[in-house]
């Protein structure tokens, strides 16, 4: 299976399309390329106008539902870079995730809700999603979104 | 008009001088450049000794309070990156922008204060300031300021 | 005395080993090369199973109990490049770190806490550790750690 049918098939496990427009909240680009380099900005869970999953963690929102919103995080900028580069093969390599998660003060699982984002890099890029990672606990996100990534990714010579 | 005129214009309508030192707070270098990228600590709305806008956006600080604040740090961006290439018009492309914001726990326009830093970017660089951003929303910031924003640019060739 | 050396006697000054394997969280990788970048996975002050510095600075932790932990960060990472490059005399510059603080409401000395971890940047790697820094107060971190620091560095040509 391709890296893309991956991807379709993640989509389609999960529920939700990203085949639409992916919107983005502000004066800003989604990503800038610099030589082999891209740069993603940072993105909450949400699905055409829907957050998906609001809240904080360690209150109403569970291990399982944040790790879910880390996993449309990554799903909105691998559709991001698919977008882009024509194809997910292009990627290189992911060099670095931050994952912000929004939560209680004594939540302290944010690396295991950072494993969803990193558990579905890999299987839909293999060792191309090899990446290194941070995961914080903060106070709040934009849309009182559960969880945002960003990301940067190197792509391929010639891509 | 060229963008370090747009620069200037930009303090003027703040009501901000940003010639004199930019002070940072600590044992570490306000930029490092490597090859064509240049990476920025991060900046609070400081001008001179003073944090112009320090509190909780959410509580204290107003909505248009904190996006001056992150107008302030762009501003102090802008600043290091001027001296440091000589001209704006040196800057190639704005590559990335984290804007930190201390707030309430129920305050979710991150984004909102973020498009001040962001439509700044653009009025002054035009395209070259086109950038990618993650906001987010935290527990607290370095002598109480409200914002702080980092940057990573790239520059042009020859510069 | 080599970088190397360097290292050795602030692991023996600060009480710590980091000959172990270094444990990280997650499903991820601790360092990505890309060229000359090193991009290296937030590391929280972890020695073997034990995370020494636990808590919120500015409540049960101290400045200088938090200045220690973002040094014992610091130390995983430069052991981190140690075995990646085989020295640290490798190491060009450090572009980046950013300096993630568990705090109370009130705590503004963040930039004092990072100024732990830079200090030992220069003091071990000279020059080439003069760096940029971000420093925020968050609402946790992984596993209860008081800081948390990740960091870019540039590698030698030819390393």
């Amino acid at each position: 299976m391709t890296k893309d049918q991956r991807f379709t098939q993640a989509a389609a496990e999960l529920g939700y399309s990203f085949d639409g427009e992916i919107k983005i909240g502000g004066n800003y680009v989604p990503l800038v390329r610099d030589g082999q380099v891209i740069y993603l900005s940072g993105q909450i869970p949400r699905v055409g106008d829907v957050v998906v999953v609001q809240g904080r963690a360690g209150d109403t929102v569970s291990l399982p539902q944040a790790q879910l919103a880390a996993k449309v995080c990554v799903m909105r900028a691998l559709a991001l870079l698919q977008r882009a580069l024509g194809s997910l093969e292009q990627v290189r390599s992911v060099l670095r995730i931050t994952v912000y998660v929004q939560c209680t003060a004594d939540f302290t699982q944010q690396s295991e809700v950072a494993d969803g984002a990193s558990a579905l890099l890999f299987s839909i890029l293999g060792d191309a999603g090899a990446h290194t990672r941070t995961s914080v606990g903060v106070q709040q996100l934009p849309k009182n979104a559960t969880v945002e990534v960003d990301l940067i990714a190197a792509v391929r010579d010639g891509a």
